[in-house]
């Protein structure tokens, strides 16, 4: 099976799914299964290209790449976006070398065929006669700009962002996303099913045993009575609305044919006013934003990409497939676009927090993987505290099984 | 076929190999053959954990390991041993992360899931109302002390051991294997298929050939006519019974439902002592020996862990597989445990021999590995100084055809 | 499917690739299809051994390898050779070890079977009664000698070699190919399916774009009515018949059941004598050859071995997979015979050009490969400078659907 993948197999996989448990070792382990994901999941859904600041000027672009995938994204004018596979048309090539840089248009360095920022095949010797240009631009990809936010998506029919769109409509300008500047971004390589990457982003239960610097600033690490009562006191102290707003449409809670996300606000603990390593400020405030609020915002724009906003710092937490058996977690550190590297923030302090426990979720996750090829493997019950990642798990089984 | 493989194919494979010929290239290549292995032979056979003076005292553990499974072996009382799948029932993270060590209980270092010594489950934080922590035992796995050989058995009804026991009653006390230490262990990984490296021990028509340190020590390696002519000259110096007793219950020659086992005993050549590199002593008689005899002991116990026994020291040999083409031959050097590292034996001279020849068939077992890998290679007959191993490829596709 | 493959899968995807195009995904990416490749293609075709000179006197042998094969070429008598898989008949090791060497006989380094270079079985100890040592001789290859060009068939029927012996048999006299010597060879690992390496050598499309160094040198390497205005020129200075002779039997155009083969001379640009940096003599003259003639000659022999010969040297190139996604291009360099190195030539100036050429091709076809791997991946239209390349992806389909 080497293009497609058994869907029967799939099918009754899913069917054999314990509720309210984790996943059985086959959706980590079959190659039919990451096939049916890269199609269906990653071939459907809105995956995160990267921020408008990344590619200022027309013809910046940048890749996005996952397995066996690579897409261009180009700025082709000052508001306007296009996105293409980055394969020839002529005999498949990659044709964009580099992550990330400027073109004119694009030649392809195999037989110097070449396509405009808008995928147009405008160049191409020596073909037979009756050669049709117009017929071999590139394979296009749907590309949105969400408040500076640049989403693409590889499916024909692509799912609705309209959704996301009005329910962040009222929240992302308060940190005004549209205005950062990317400071630092890391990839995290990790010898795990790209699930298990995901999950272990998805809950907090880990939190507390395995990662204490985040629990010295979270209250979410804290155990769930404790964490809804700091959450309380919390919202007691903040006005509601705004960037109060908890906008739930994640997972099995997306409209039908619409992409998921979701936006919350939870405290930090007493005394902490970022994600530093002693709570002291980091950068200048985003957006809005004049005083440290105790608290940061989760984002979640589409299942594979994750924010948290702090008052003077965003981070971004972007998952993607390399094979079955490994995946790659891209953090992205961003601050406001006026703050200067040396001056108005440094570097080290800025990563600390998210590089410490990246690199302890790679072992974590690893061992996870090491337990689940286990034939002896057997899924256990979800606690309180992977509610989310249960919902994770809802849309994966229903969108697989389809 | 990720978690099963296809009976009909093994079968068909079983029937067609050749009698009295090496086996079939697709024994040694096709991943259906391989998971069969692990699921029918691995997965229902005596496996070596390791030795009792590996872990002395209360809450020692050590780990055994093979393909995609790590079992943890603990001594929870004086005198008794658990077993256990090391495999979190939450969401299956390898609780265990050291190869050896001492635990008063372990704790999962992902969410903090605890058991206790025997297995039980005794915290899991945040579970939902009505969670029953006695369902969630880590997988147990039988274990035995024979001896002070401790075997493991992944096999729900185990293979009787009572004929083993039975049939060493008489002669392990001789050597008081309870009362060893282990001086010295080493893991040698060969890029071969598991059955290769078994096969390459269980015959010594290649120790002429290939190991001339092996051949100056060991009658063993002369041709059958001369070999036999030494032994029965060995066998008419020694008094019958007790060290010389010969006991065959070994491959085809178990009993149905029990664990094979063999133990005999050969000459060494005209003045070797015991296994060194000039046939002189290595350290003090093991047990109730109180001079040298001019021969070793062969021992196995279970399909895939045999022992030689010199009069002096122990060495031990444990093959598993780790990917359908690649094993680790695991080498363990007992000596009695008054004796004193560089007092009263040193690990060089003690390891010497079967570190070079186990250096020796790294390299030959390779090789053999390229070329059964040919879709040219014809299996051949096998010789006379391959019948241990006939017997072992008997039992083997046996076993597989079930 | 270890050791067959799904012919009916194979059938489907031949007759779903579009006429005159790249091919489909599936056949770069399918292990169905790679292993009738082997079986089908590597395990028919002639493949090219080596040079004569490689092997100067009786006893001397080479190893040619691919995939999972290996093969012992040897010279048994003063003009006389014989080629067999590299497999004891034993138990399936390798027999010889080195890439090229002298031996009086093979003996296998583990159980010490012996073989004479005829391949006959000459000792194997320790044998049951009976054992016959006529039945156990290595298995045969066939290997002819084509003025100096070794080429060995693993077919039980091989293909015919007459129409090629017939067509080069006035042509390669002119080089004297049989007094040639080997000044260097170099093997290049290529991380692509072996096609993608064979198709980037067929065709100068990707000339001028990326192969500065050869298209300085070879007029190929310009567009198509150039070249052809070029070769209409080079064929007016030049005496028809002898080095002129067109002789095209290569893959579509073979005769049924006959080895493809094909010589052509193609003109070098204005000032250019040979394939060196700025168009200088690198070495003596070959053969009969007495003066500069502006050009170079194509020759290939049997559909994965390709020769350029210059006036005064040759450059051999050979294609072998070694696995699904890697192959290795072989690349010789031939003088004459008398030529000594230091004095009437240097290696470095004479291995330059397809040194930097093929260490370009590495990069260029990886980038291929990477983008063939897309899901999104389309098959587009050759163009004209692709015309030997669409004959053999015709021979390819056929052959394979066959």
């Amino acid at each position: 099976m080497q293009d497609g993948y058994s869907a029967t197999k799939i099918k009754a996989l899913v069917k054999a799914q314990p509720k309210g448990h984790a996943l059985l070792r086959g959706f980590y382990k079959d190659p039919d299964i990451y096939e049916a994901e890269m199609q269906t999941l990653f071939g459907r859904h809105w995956l995160f290209a990267g921020h408008v600041s990344q590619i200022p000027n027309i013809g910046n672009y940048i890749l996005v790449e996952f397995d066996t995938e690579s897409i261009i994204v180009t700025r082709t004018e000052a508001t306007e976006f296009s996105a293409h596979m980055n394969v020839c048309r002529h005999r498949g090539s990659r044709i964009c070398l580099e992550k990330s840089g400027h073109a004119k248009s694009f030649t392809c360095p195999y037989h110097a065929w070449a396509y405009d920022l808008r995928g147009n095949l405008i160049a191409a010797g020596q073909m037979e006669a009756g050669f049709d240009k117009t017929a071999y631009s590139l394979r296009a990809v749907q590309v949105e700009n969400i408040h500076g936010f640049l989403l693409i998506s590889l499916a024909d029919a692509p799912l609705s962002l309209a959704p996301m769109k009005n329910a962040l409509g009222d929240i992302l300008p308060i940190f005004e996303t549209e205005n950062l500047q990317l400071a630092e971004m890391k990839s995290y390589e990790i010898e795990a099913n790209w699930k298990l990457a995901v999950e272990n982003y998805q809950e907090c239960y880990h939190c507390a045993p395995a990662h204490k610097e985040f629990a010295q600033i979270h209250a979410m690490a804290r155990d769930l009575p404790r964490f809804k009562a700091l959450k309380s006191e919390y919202e007691k102290t903040m006005p509601s609305g705004g960037i109060m707003s908890e906008k739930n449409g994640y997972f099995d809670l997306a409209e039908p044919g619409a992409e998921g996300f979701q936006y919350g606000r939870n405290p930090l603990l007493e005394g902490c006013q970022t994600g530093s390593k002693d709570g002291t400020p980091l950068a200048p405030f985003l957006g809005r934003i004049e005083a440290y609020t105790g608290g940061a915002s989760e984002l979640m724009l589409g299942p594979f990409m994750y924010f948290l906003i702090y008052d003077d710092h965003m981070v971004g937490y972007r998952f993607r497939p390399t094979a079955i058996d490994r995946c790659v977690c891209d953090i992205y550190w961003f601050v406001r676009d006026s703050a200067r590297a040396g001056q108005d923030y440094d570097l080290e302090p800025l990563t600390w927090l998210w590089d410490v426990t990246t690199e302890a979720d790679k072992t974590i996750i690893r061992r996870n993987q090491a337990g689940v090829n286990s034939r002896y493997y057997k899924p256990g019950p979800l606690s309180q505290m992977e509610h989310f990642q249960q919902s994770f798990l809802n849309w994966y089984l229903a969108a697989l099984g389809r």
